[in-house]
């Protein structure tokens, strides 16, 4: 007896060796119908698709600023920014997501290098986008009218659907970490995008108009609490404010390391729904506990230097160094000197979906960490 | 026939002139049946219980920083502070309250007055209470354990059940504003109050430490996100931000008057469930529009100077003096230098409640405003 | 030395024996002026002002059916209901409460009366009113043309501004419980009231529309997810549904007491901001724990019967019996047979401005309670 | 000159032909650098990235009852249940998704089969599942304790991280639609795996609890509002209740399709942060408008017989029928005969996300309709 060559077992199928023939040919014949009818059994595949913890295929790595900075200036040199491919960024492209530009599943991290007096066109696209100065000044960012000064530090965003371009004034190059839900909202269906009408550059109404308003520490325009946006209305967080307001959590405290989330000042709520942004102080030859969470995290390097170890691997780092932790990774920070890192992370994804969990090795005897809301067996 | 004078007919209820005697007498039985028995028609006094629109027993009023301050020193003088009666505190009676010390039905205001080297001992309750600076320095309260200096212009919060005293460490004395949800709290007896135990202030962990770590516009402390309290925890907030944030909105807007409303960083909400506070700037010579709310406001003026009317009842108002806009009273203001006032209401509780309705004079035809979320009539 | 006799000392002043006749007569001035300026001491008053504990006027008290409805079966040969005092409504009076028609500072609790073939005019009006029916049948209340018929046991809403009116269509009288929060809309100065326009009854759309939509538990209609309502758009409950529940709840628990709260279908929120409404089923012969709690309770036994103690005072109910016990009072249950209490309450008002404490006797050991997000002392 | 063939040119770089030699080779090497250290540049791939409206790989596609139970059977003969592969699914793959057993980027969709007398044993997951019946009766599912009886068009839920089993008592085999959010899980790395210790099946504590306690309408346990599930407590809905309530919708609505939420009744929520669930009912001979979501959406046909349109593409259908609409298809409906459709969808997701986007074809102008909180351009 033979069975067709066109007949496709699904691959990880066992049979029995002691199978009869027309079991085998039954089979056979059960898994073409299924084929051909666009229906796969379950029961071949539910070990990859249930994992008893995530498995995800992002891995732990690190991009140093000395091969990231030459390089992008290396582009700047041959690529001009054309309305064709109206940014120059380099995606920092996670070895374990078989060659897409994304550094995990939901985000995007890149490298953004605007040459002396050169500017890149305004559009806006469903996907949200921060960005966190490495290094210099003199570079804008208009968000719908406003023009946001860059300096080393800052946080600038651009929410979903705002109108963006980047100018730089200077005659220096600028570069700035891009952060974005892009792998994300891709992801989900949702990703639209539009080029800003007739002119390159939208018209600047006036220069850090959001920080301006809301300059003074827990107060809002009083117009705003009518209808609240999902995205932060203040667009520009000021380095020097966050280092002063993380060097007084450090005193109160004495932690390893002491963090702030920049938020939406209407609601409290992370920067925007699919991303949240962190500014850490890690205090020197201090070790921070070893914990996991569900969710993709981002670090960049800002000042000082100091060791991560991810999942066991080893990573150290000094400023303008980018380095990934995955999903439920094991992470924990050690610095050598006085270091702030930022942060961006999809969990406010994870939070609204009900899927965190989060366990600190050592201390939690459950690996599984706990979810929110979670119910117990009965 | 003879009704018995001990009959009570309700004082509204008009007989009509032909009504059969012995008809008169069984209502005359049934009214005093019904007394009796604590049961009370509604028939009778339904008009005074649902009426067209809100008939506020406060009036609107002002009280002068020129009658206050030097009334509060004569005070100084006289009375001490003791444990048994533990602030130096005068409150703003409004004329119509039949003699309570409220300003309306739902606030409190007053005005606190610290003698050079005068401290108020330590105690806690369920009435939250906020500070507004009118003038002076050198003084300071602690508010569990955070001791806020306390500056012309700065607002000061004392929330629901914490631990607060005042002290003034200068050679001056110092005055301020209080506003305080006392008559909503004790209307809806809810009202606990607590001395500190043993010592009579409370050990001062550190001065201005919320400010310190709410320094930074749109962060807060990364561990606050998963238990968001329902009082601010920036206890401070000072006026040097709050103008320039109101000379930023002014600047953009062009109106006769703007606003900011001081909130909670965790949240966006107003600084307590019970009370809003507002800073607004007018710019000289232009007129705001006149409207109507439901819900109390009390305006300290602290810069400028200008003149409000109040259904109809004008007050010119300069630094220090405070006056009050009874519910659903027709405000508009005008003022003769760009000014700065202070407003405390309740509008946070007419909100959480359903009970809010504006109206804009001569913009909405119909006088009784709109709720929000209001069904129409079929 | 006399000091004028139209001096106004605070009631509660005392003044040390010693006192210098001088300094008596600059107080006595200085109180004269304070009065005069609408300015009054807080030392002289803050023990009746700030309470250890809540210290409601209202009294724990109980009206019986017995002497409810005879009393409005004679208003009804006697009153009719015309335009002017247009509901025929017995308003229980706490004794506590100087003669208001109030059961509590909050609260409105009423029985009202529908002869055979009355009917009461449609209007509407910001407070916000439940009816529980205690007996007959026959009779609907029509909220914004949606005519809800009424039986006994029976809970029927109508939200503030809806229009309203009630009909009785069959031969017998008909008499439910009113439930209101005007004494704290009235309190609040955002009492509203209007009269239907033209006519007395307004367009019927449909019978028991509400509940036709509503009917499938846990399920809303699609398009209202846009917009929701904080007023339930579920009009009626019926006590059928209510009973099945409560049994179902009793029999998984096994304790004295089980509750249900009838919340809105679109947010699981209170029926209404200011109102919550319960229904409880008692176990024959099982005392509950005793608690307190900050907030008014209405009490409306329907079926079985029972006794409650409220602050000592020990009241026994049957079918038909309503009781109030008032803020932070001590209460526990015991039912001598399978018995259904409802209950309106405020809870919703002192949860949502922050108010709400609760104790339970005997295992607290703090008698005042804990505020939900309390700040402990430093 | 020669470009050694490592140099990995991204496939869509276009050279300009009069490059020049020497830029050529500089540019191959910058490529291969950029490779080497894990980054890729944008420009070369940013319209794939970041197109103007979403393009779903998953096409518009229908599975008909009569393939997939005929099938199922087979498979029943063949296949046991075992521990190692513990359902019997047969996933619907959407042909445009590369032979991954995926219905969408988002949603899986399966159609489960349990012979008569046979189970399916306990384990649970963090991907959360709802159950539509399509057809049998005498099967439940155990979802936390709680057996939950299925019946034809019931829905019953098993959400995230609950013990779940499924019991076959009756002597015909059932077959029922199983949806869940696991696609997305994966994506987001948030898998969770777990199989039930011991025993095979867990215990089961009663019949339809969480049924009997939410058979109301509009109530809640009092004690569930302390603590609010994200995931619905009430675990199944009947279709007789659900179709009563949309025949009085219909009648009250005269629409071409009208739709009822299943929701949480704790909060009004979707029955899953992830997964929202709908009914609608059609009427005969009428279209409905042409819509487009941001989002999947899969349709279940239980009762009736009608054609949609996805994307163009027409979809005839009838009972036990299943059909798919990518994100942002147009797709509108008509029915031949009286018709009720169920739908499993991530608009839950989207929605929290703030990515939601709606327009119906003809009547918003601009194909790209709006966000949710869009912010227009300056």
């Amino acid at each position: 007896m033979e069975i067709p060559v066109t007949v496709r077992f699904p691959t990880d199928t066992s049979l029995d060796p002691g199978t009869a023939p027309e079991t085998v040919e039954r089979l056979g014949e059960l898994y073409s119908d299924l084929d051909r009818l666009d229906l796969q059994p379950l029961w071949t595949q539910n070990k990859q698709l249930l994992s008893r913890a995530p498995r995800p295929k992002a891995v732990p790595w690190m991009w140093r600023r000395v091969d990231m900075i030459p390089l992008a200036a290396r582009c700047a040199e041959l690529i001009t920014i054309s309305r064709g491919g109206d940014r120059r960024v380099l995606a920092l492209a996670n070895p374990g997501l078989d060659g897409r530009p994304f550094i995990t599943s939901t985000l995007w991290a890149a490298i953004q290098y605007l040459g002396a007096h050169e500017s890149a066109p305004a559009h806006r696209h469903s996907p949200g986008a921060i960005r966190f100065v490495l290094e210099g000044e003199g570079t804008f960012t208009t968000v719908n009218g406003d023009a946001c000064d860059m300096r080393a530090g800052d946080l600038v965003l651009t929410p979903p659907w705002h109108w963006h371009d980047h100018k730089n004034e200077s005659d220096a190059p600028m570069t700035w970490f891009d952060g974005l839900d892009l792998p994300l909202v891709n992801h989900l269906d949702a990703t639209f995008f539009e080029e800003y009408p007739a002119e390159a550059m939208q018209p600047v109404r006036g220069h850090n108009l959001s920080e301006q308003i809301y300059r003074a520490p827990g107060t809002v325009p009083a117009v705003a609490s009518s209808g609240v946006s999902v995205y932060s209305p203040l667009l520009v967080y000021r380095f020097a404010d966050t280092e002063q307001a993380l060097r007084s959590l450090a005193r109160d405290s004495g932690a390893a390391m002491v963090s702030l989330e920049y938020v939406n000042p209407l609601s409290g709520a992370s920067v925007m729904p699919t991303l949240g942004c962190h500014a850490s102080r890690l205090a020197p030859g201090q070790r921070t506990v070893t914990e996991r969470q569900v969710g993709s995290q981002v670090f960049v390097a800002f000042r000082g230097s100091g060791t991560t170890v991810i999942d066991g691997r080893s990573f150290d780092w000094g400023p303008g160094d980018i380095f990934v932790a995955p999903s439920w990774a094991a992470v924990d920070h050690e610095a050598s000197t006085e270091s702030y890192l930022f942060r961006v992370t999809d969990a406010p994804v994870l939070k609204a979906l009900g899927l965190s969990r989060h366990t600190v090795e050592g201390r939690n005897q459950d690996v599984l960490g706990k979810f929110v809301g979670h119910a117990e067996a009965p």
